[in-house]
């Protein structure tokens, strides 16, 4: 497997995802600086020209939350998703989809001081932090004390904020980042 | 099943893809005016406060691509998407998340006017139409002549478009979009 990266974007969320399967992979390194992720190479990979990308022999894959779908479910040993027939499946996708749909933007207006539209397909900030509050309960993980995927795509959110010097003010969900980064595996940011 | 649903919301999406798949299931009415997507009792099933979600026995779950994820796995008898190994199901998650988390803001920038700041996880519109043509290939669908999950999902963004009176101007994604609004069992807008 190949993995399309830069150490200063989200592309590490995708290099963390790998790292929990425990599997191998080879990184290969693209300039931002140089706009390599708008080679005409590149977008045959990912047509949006941004990262990551994952090529795995004839599959390709773009967008984060796609890429830790599909290696969760590739391997069951790493046991970082409900299977197919789980009970938890659907909690699990709705959290794997909710990261990237909703959490990312709502965070994006927020971070960026602009106010989130009506009409948007997500809430405003302090509503996704209700969510992700709602969701984590007691903890410690999304799924009680089962880590899995979904906490690495909501985690890294939370994570990538803090490279913002930024902080959510809930307690609870900054002692859950703190867990997270802890974990021995854990997302290293460049 | 059971799908929260309004005829006037994106939970359109959803009932399409339960429609699809040929199966059974209740609709549950959600007044929009009422604010009923805000109750405390709705809040427990989706705590975004949006529509659509699908409570399947024990299961539940919210976000259209969650959604359409979870019925094309649970249901292979309707063919709708690419089994766990084959090579087609990391472009086909690929699809699944893009259209929620890039497509969908995109046109919501372009629909609203905003400006897609360079920082956000999307591109600007002309960006995502670009993605959708070259996915889309020679078509008929995303896969060929192969309609699945990824066609509900893409496809419903550019007919939630059509509502709005737009087009996006590209012929290829204009016939795409008739040919899926000529499907039997297609969307309905309320
Ligand atoms: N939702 C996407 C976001 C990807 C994204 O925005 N990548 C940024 C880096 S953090 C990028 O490649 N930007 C360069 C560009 O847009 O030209 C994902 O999670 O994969
Ligand atoms: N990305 C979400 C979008 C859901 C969404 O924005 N739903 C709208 C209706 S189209 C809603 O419930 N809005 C009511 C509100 O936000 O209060 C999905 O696809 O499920």
């Amino acid at each position: 497997m190949k993995l399309y990266f830069n150490p200063r974007s989200r592309a590490v969320i995708a290099k963390w995802m790998l790292d929990e399967c425990g599997v191998e992979y080879e990184l290969v390194p693209i300039s931002l600086e140089k706009k390599e992720q708008k080679s005409p190479e590149y977008l045959k990979i990912n047509p949006a020209g941004k990262l990551p990308a994952l090529v795995d022999g004839a599959t390709r894959l773009f967008e984060n939350a796609a890429i830790c779908l599909y290696l969760a479910d590739k391997f069951p040993q790493a046991n970082l998703a409900p299977k197919l027939d789980a009970p938890e499946r659907g909690r699990y996708l709705s959290l794997m989809v909710y990261s990237t749909s909703q959490l990312e933007p709502s965070m994006g207006d927020h971070l960026m001081k602009t106010p989130t539209l009506p009409q948007r397909g997500w809430t405003e900030f302090e509503g996704a932090l209700n969510v992700v509050e709602q969701e984590l309960g007691a903890g410690p993980y999304l799924f009680g004390d089962w880590f899995t995927a979904a906490d690495v795509m909501i985690g890294s959110m939370f994570i990538w904020m803090r490279m913002f010097g930024a902080k959510p003010g809930r307690p609870t969900i900054d002692a859950y980042v703190d867990r997270l980064l802890a974990r021995p595996k854990g997302i290293r940011m460049g």
